[in-house]
């Protein structure tokens, strides 16, 4: 809300709001502000105002004027420290040889990925005190417990922390947490000796592991549609060509993958099998079989991501568990569970292929911080780990029927059957303009465009269940659908 | 030492330490084995156990026999785990287009970096319990402390462990530590903001992120020869193609280097301006001019490698003060001093490329452990790290003037002048070859081929003051020496 009581004038309030958020890119480069007169109205100001505003932001480098078609955040904007006037752009840089243009410009504009990067910085920025709908991740209150601290404070004595704090430690990662994880992944079905589990920092660094080992740049990879941003931000940055595969509620469009595998001989496929995002969608185990048979034929790797095993239900199909870790690599993290800041992830690979992972690994970051694995060892160990998780889950089944509920009235419709986290739901509006209108009142929302590789414009957005439980959230929500 | 008395025949023995030391890549791919007759007389064993043992490591595959020229050890190295029969090799792999054959294989070959790997493993792997002259740390004894498990405490108590561990935490690292680094590097004459620094797991994480953001493959980048072994084979693994420049006493070869410059046009040269890895030379400030005169003329960025900066002379030149941070990316870490396994690094960026940066570190490893970087920032603003490195210092003078007397008297010459932790010494034989003998003796060294992009054979090696106090090493090395 602009304030006239405020030190600053309108004009400069609107054009530091603007600036903020193009700098955080929840106004994407490229993206055009509102109209003058748009802006105005929204905002509750004169149209001269916002002509001030916008002269604000043109002198600032922020965006620029198109003739007759208004404002535009600009390609490069400059950065928000102050001092040199070296300019972030790529000038006088040759297109390596063998790459298109436009892959070229494609991967030189992901390094600074637009789309991703705004729910990647929502999830660090704070927007407003409101409970975030776009968050992927549970409030901070659901993950509070006593033996977390409990966990830390035995693995800091001072002769253990000198113990493990003065030497590197070892390169694969803890050897209790490995250990504790062979119990975990048996349980889940997925068949992984001590020798095969490698630490990471948290899943997105195991992630980003398999991808830097197994891909060279213009490597084809068959990602899933609508899918996790970050990651199609990351492979985007590696000079990856993206194949996007439909993904339904059973699975992957098969069809569409025996093309791509065809056409394209993918080197890889990343998959969330079970509580997909941002569909919690569950993989089918006849799908879960169809995908390991093409692999096989088409001599591909699948890294499964299995950020959502905790929450998950008991019996869900995972590719990992059917193939034995054969061609399949697991990854997961405890970020969405216990502690996003302890920044633990690993992955469990096929013997061949670990110290390959783990050459990766060293060479990027040598080992990994001892301390947070040992105590989730002891976390995991003691059984706390999955207590806490049942807690979650049921607490989460009761959030997502609130939510349901409220939806529902608000007048969405659910693309996705409910489940897990995460709602995928259909707003009958463009999502991107929606989230632009309820930023202004401090709602960070994940457009559908966030989860398409082309990043098309949706009227499709994910909800995340534990935090659109507030019914004033959705009052709000209705009123700026009902102004668009 | 083999065993008679062992429940394992002297064959066993033999072929398990073969094989162990083939897996640690203290063998490298393709390297060979010693004559039958040679290893018979080292081992003392009669020359039909080395036939077995040899036999068995065929069997196992890890060796192969070249006509009438002996054993190689193979370059692809089944790995450890059992079970699948896949192969780690890159059979069908395509060339990717416009790269040559030669770059391609060395880019692949180096996925799996032989030789940097052996001291990476090293640096985890214990050989014994001697001091290991080839270790590039302190001994975990030098860096036992008080105040580092206090500081621990202090910011684990339940009510902090909460506030930071359930949210993700600041995309560029605790603001804390950031603060406490820009006093930290002002007093180094290099002036950095809080905006300007990100925080990384480790240096070698900070040195990955700037790799990853500046450079394509392909993209040619200058090196220091002697060098940094990790930097060369990450840099390779990236695809990257190295020139090495000369490393001298007072700086890099200013010559050599304004011919790369203007027939390869290098977007990076990556340096240690202060106590170099392996030679221990600083930087003089006419070469520090020079290299900054180049980089504007010729339009590359720098990396500053500052490692060493705990244990650096207070006047020391680096590239970063004299510039401000205009073309070079300031980069250090703790391991060296504090707490390896706490994996603290950072980096201090020109204002325009802090953004791409810190896109490279989230879609890596989105943040950082804050617990680690609040108990650092607490040992920096209190003093406790400043007095912590004096001490050290003082201990490394004694220990360096006793190890370069041992190693005059057991024949060494030094190429170097003598100091900080580094000494880089002349054995007149085959440091390859030492290394070897060395290791059964249970003693990692660090031959001089390690530190050269082309793993030249050299009769340098370096030695760690730290660890070569010991007379009983320099007494054997002398013996070993003499026999070869």
């Amino acid at each position: 809300m602009l304030m006239k009581a405020s030190a600053q004038s309108l004009t400069e309030q609107l054009a530091a709001r603007f600036a903020e958020r193009i700098r955080d890119r929840l106004l994407a480069p490229g993206a055009r502000l509102p109209s003058v007169r748009q802006c105005a109205e929204l905002q509750g100001v004169s149209p001269s105002t916002v002509v001030a505003a916008y002269d604000q932001l043109l002198a600032q480098g922020l965006v620029e004027a198109r003739k007759n078609r208004g404002f535009f955040v600009r390609e490069a904007v400059p950065v928000r420290a102050e001092g040199s006037a070296e300019s972030a752009g790529a000038s006088g840089e040759a297109i390596p040889a063998g790459w298109s243009t436009a892959h070229w410009l494609a991967a030189r504009r992901s390094q600074a990925p637009v789309n991703a990067t705004a729910l990647i910085r929502g999830m660090f920025h704070k927007i407003s005190n409101k409970p975030q709908p776009g968050m992927g991740v549970f409030p901070p209150d659901w993950l509070e417990s006593t033996f977390m601290p409990a966990a830390v404070r035995k693995v800091t004595s001072t002769k253990a922390l000198h113990d493990f704090s003065l030497q590197y430690g070892e390169p694969m990662g803890d050897s209790g947490l490995r250990r504790s994880l062979v119990t975990k992944l048996a349980a889940l079905n997925v068949p992984a000796t001590m020798d095969q589990i490698i630490t990471s920092v948290g899943a997105t660094h195991a992630l980003d592991i398999v991808s830097r080992t197994l891909l060279r740049p213009g490597d084809p990879v068959m990602v899933e549609e609508p899918g996790w941003a970050v990651e199609f931000a990351r492979l985007n940055a590696l000079g990856m060509r993206l194949l996007p595969v439909p993904r339904r509620a059973d699975g992957p469009d098969l069809e569409v993958m025996a093309q791509y595998c065809a056409l394209h001989r993918p080197k890889l496929y990343v998959s969330v099998s079970v509580f997909h995002n941002p569909t919690s969608y569950c993989l089918s185990p006849g799908s879960a079989h169809r995908i390991l048979q093409l692999a096989n034929q088409y001599d591909f790797h699948i890294v499964e991501d299995d950020t959502y095993s905790h929450i998950a239900p008991p019996h869900a199909s995972r590719l990992s568990a059917l193939d034995g870790l054969q061609r399949t690599i697991y990854v997961s993290g405890f970020a969405k569970i216990l502690a996003p800041n302890w920044r633990i992830g690993f992955l469990a690979a096929p013997p061949a292929l670990v110290e390959q992972f783990l050459d990766t690994k060293l060479l990027a970051t040598l080992t990994t911080p001892a301390l947070l694995e040992k105590a989730l060892a002891l976390c995991i160990d003691q059984g706390q780990l999955r207590r806490h998780s049942e807690r979650i889950r049921t607490r989460l089944d009761v959030a997502r029927s609130r939510s349901v509920k409220l939806a529902l009235n608000a007048g969405c419709r659910f693309e996705a059957e409910p489940a897990g986290l995460f709602g995928w739901v259909d707003t009958g509006v463009d999502t991107d303009a929606l989230s632009q209108r309820m930023l202004d009142e401090g709602y960070l929302l994940a457009p559908g465009a966030l989860f398409h590789a082309e990043h098309r414009p949706s009227t499709l957005m994910r909800i995340n269940f534990a935090t659109t439980q507030d019914a004033v959230f959705w009052k709000k929500y209705a009123e700026v659908v009902r102004r668009m």
